[in-house]
């Protein structure tokens, strides 16, 4: 058996690098700040892009693709939009390479500089604005609901696996509207898909609500975000979703005749989830044997695993597998049957653990002698011997279970480190343990800053389901009617 | 109605770029070379990655990611992979923009210059290979069986919508074998499943084979090909599988420890198809009214158009429509039921002809009286009427026979173009008239290279399936003693 991975407790940031690796996740390429995704870690982030595709063809979207190349003065076009972005920008200057004349290897090209400079997409706002401007003329081109799965580069000067790389994996919804209305209906529309998506298939709790404008994406009027609190007491922004207001139809100049027979500026809306997610799957429910997947994400629910101390026996322990690997196949689940028989059942055991399948099964000639068979569960750890007939009703509800299971632990967590302060003391001691933080703050930037630099927490989201309430910032003293949610963040 | 499509028989190339555009499938992009997929051709490419993916997964290969970039380095390592790749490279120096000091916008900032470039993968063995040197230490690792979805880039001088881009998307298969007749096992497994997808789904019969030392891949012992036939008798390589031999495991240091206890190089294979493959299926099937769609790939499979004077008749027919619509989809069929007021149904029936929609369903107020709907197929153009009881099966059946009719007319076509020519003039006019021309070489690429500089014709493929038989080279006259397939390609 490999060494322990190092405890939660002691050294989170740690364990979560090494469950990364040792989970077969992802691991750091030979490219700064790139990661490799492996296979297993890749299986996850396919069930999710499944799931967050059927429910994006559920609520009207197609998918599309748009070039990865960005010219310079596109991103030039939309001011705010081009300052956040401009300085994490990958530049293609040249598009050949050569022989080295002056001895081996391959040099750059000094005659193949490109007249403009392509920008490697750090998002696709101006790309794909710059080709509706040809799709949309009228208000029966209204809306665009367009969805694109692509890679994005952000050159990010301190770089974590999943949590922030250079390059990453996403989804970018682009849309467009005839009104204003219609158009911040879909930007709340997609918070609500990413929100139901966190709860229902990570099983990951989530805050819906706005940023303040210091935390705004570039170009937006207003941002949606859904934040999620790790188990270390730090908040991560799991997906957001903006109100673009005209601004890139203005950039890019896409006006439509509107049933009034006027010329119009269309309206607009992104919205986007990343492999970041899979870097707040693996902080919320964890523990200090490996990842705890939540039974729908995950690549295998079931393991099953021989206990045997001669071919013989494992031959016969396979024949009674044999038919129980088919009928909860059938029933729809994800079955690993794992007889390899160069290791040993304890470090398959302690391996399936550290992967986090949700459910082990056990099977030994004693137990086939009773017909029962041993039932392990990841979440709770708790283990039951029960028959093998009807195992398979049993197992389907129980992952179910664990489902609920791990949400429910996860709420609870969230709410255990919630907390209402309402002084300056209280909420520095409070943001130094972590969790989120209510507090009342006077709506400035200056305000926000300053909290920042004297605290490093951030103003998550101001909750859009939080009653008013009159208080005093705790910053400043002034007026406030809300309490928004501050935590130190990801 | 939009004026008809450029005739093939006039114009095929501005008949293909008509149907591209016209049909929805993709647009050139404001960056040169590069292409937007829109939602109607990404939604028949999302259908191919579905059968692909699935296809790859029931032959034992899982999914990864890995970096976009490739540091110069890596593709110096493997000399004729280098070779091969360098010049249509789009190369990353900087990594960050500045406002421009003199001005308005944005340029490079040149204090953020790489130590060493990267370039954007034209193909990923050589990022892979460096990566594959951490995961194989034993021969228990082996095999590898990975596949990855991605964007390539490489910088074509002269591009075409789909056939030939700057970015295109594809899939790349990278295994890791511990013996060489494995790997060569793979290759050919691999082009078994693209000859399958190709025919099966597609439609398209395709010729299987080797290519010659001048067409194989840059890095490859041998590259193996699909080879389909369009409507102008120009050949198109749809797909191709590499045995890459060990030349990538000694590039990148890649030694495993044998059963034998031995260290031994790994033995490689590739293989990848792209978005070329929407071109081939384009130009295998369409017409002059637009596109031809085999069953198994169209987004829409069945468009129903009611037929209808006034709103009144449009509720009635609609009404009628639906327990049709509903039959359908429970039955696994992808139908649309068009009834948007805006345009006459005339040019309704023209938009999905030109959309390649396998059937179209009319009703009218008449039909409903004698419960009758008329269908129309949209290969043969034939049209019938029939009793609306009992229309879900022949439906299906229809699409079956579709599927089947599309592939058996692009057989015929492939078998009446396809000539045995033995002497130097009759080549030079066939391959003047187009088709794949059977025909002797004396095997060297000095001679192959001679006939397309003549012809422009080149070696296809050296298939698979065909029986020795003596004959003399049609330009040297040299000894040969197996035929090859010459054609113009794409």
């Amino acid at each position: 058996m490999s060494k322990a991975l190092p405890k939660r407790s002691e050294n989170y940031s740690e364990w979560y690098n090494e469950i990364v690796k040792r989970a077969d996740m992802a691991e750091n390429s030979a490219v700064r700040g790139c990661m490799v995704i492996k296979p297993y870690g890749y299986a996850i982030w396919e069930k999710m892009q499944r799931a967050l595709d059927d429910m994006f063809k559920a609520t009207g979207h197609v998918n599309a693709y748009f070039p990865l190349f960005v010219p310079k003065s596109f991103l030039e076009k939309e001011e705010e939009h081009a300052e956040g972005f401009a300085k994490e920008c990958a530049v293609v200057t040249h598009y050949r390479l050569k022989a080295n004349p002056d001895g081996k290897g391959l040099i750059v090209d000094p005659t193949a500089k490109l007249e403009e400079e392509l920008i490697i997409r750090p998002t696709s706002e101006t790309v794909i604005w710059n080709t509706y401007k040809n799709w949309i003329q009228s208000w029966r081109d209204l809306p665009l609901l367009i969805n694109q799965w692509a890679n994005v580069v952000r050159w990010e000067m301190r770089t974590r696996l999943f949590l922030r790389t250079t390059e990453f994996l996403w989804q970018e919804g682009h849309t467009a509207h005839a009104t204003e209305q219609e158009a911040i209906e879909e930007t709340e529309r997609m918070l609500g898909v990413y929100a139901t998506f966190a709860e229902e298939w990570m099983a990951m709790p989530v805050l819906r609500g706005l940023k303040s404008p210091n935390e705004r994406f570039a170009g937006a009027i207003e941002t949606y975000c859904i934040e999620a609190l790790m188990q270390d007491g730090k908040a991560l922004q799991a997906g957001t979703s903006h109100f673009l207001g005209q601004n890139f139809a203005k950039s890019f100049d896409v006006k439509f005749v509107n049933k009034e027979n006027q010329l119009e500026f269309a309206w607009a809306t992104s919205w986007g989830v990343s492999t970041r997610l899979m870097g707040a799957l693996i902080m919320a429910h964890s523990d200090d044997l490996g990842l705890v997947l939540p039974p729908m994400l995950a690549p295998i629910q079931v393991v099953i695993i021989p206990i045997y101390r001669n071919p013989e026996d494992l031959a016969t322990v396979s024949a009674a597998v044999a038919p129980i690997v088919e009928e909860l196949k059938a029933a729809g689940m994800a079955v690993k049957f794992d007889d390899s028989d160069h290791q040993r059942s304890g470090w398959k055991f302690a391996e399936y653990e550290l992967k986090g399948v949700p459910i082990r099964l056990a099977l030994g000639m004693r137990d086939l002698d009773n017909g029962v068979i041993e039932i392990a569960r990841r979440d709770t750890l708790e283990k039951e011997t029960r028959p093998i007939e009807g195992i398979t009703d049993h197992i389907k509800s129980l992952l179910d279970d664990i489902q609920a299971n791990i949400y429910k632990k996860a709420l609870t967590f969230r709410e255990e480190n919630t907390f209402s302060v309402d002084t300056w003391e209280e909420f520095k001691a409070q943001i130094e343990k972590g969790g989120f933080v209510n507090a009342h703050w006077d709506g400035t930037s200056e305000t926000e800053e300053k909290i920042k630099e004297e605290t490093k927490a951030t103003i998550r989201c101001i909750p859009l389901d939080t009653p008013e309430e009159a208080g005093e910032c705790i910053l400043t003293g002034a007026n406030s009617n809300k309490r928004v949610v501050f935590a130190k963040a990801y």
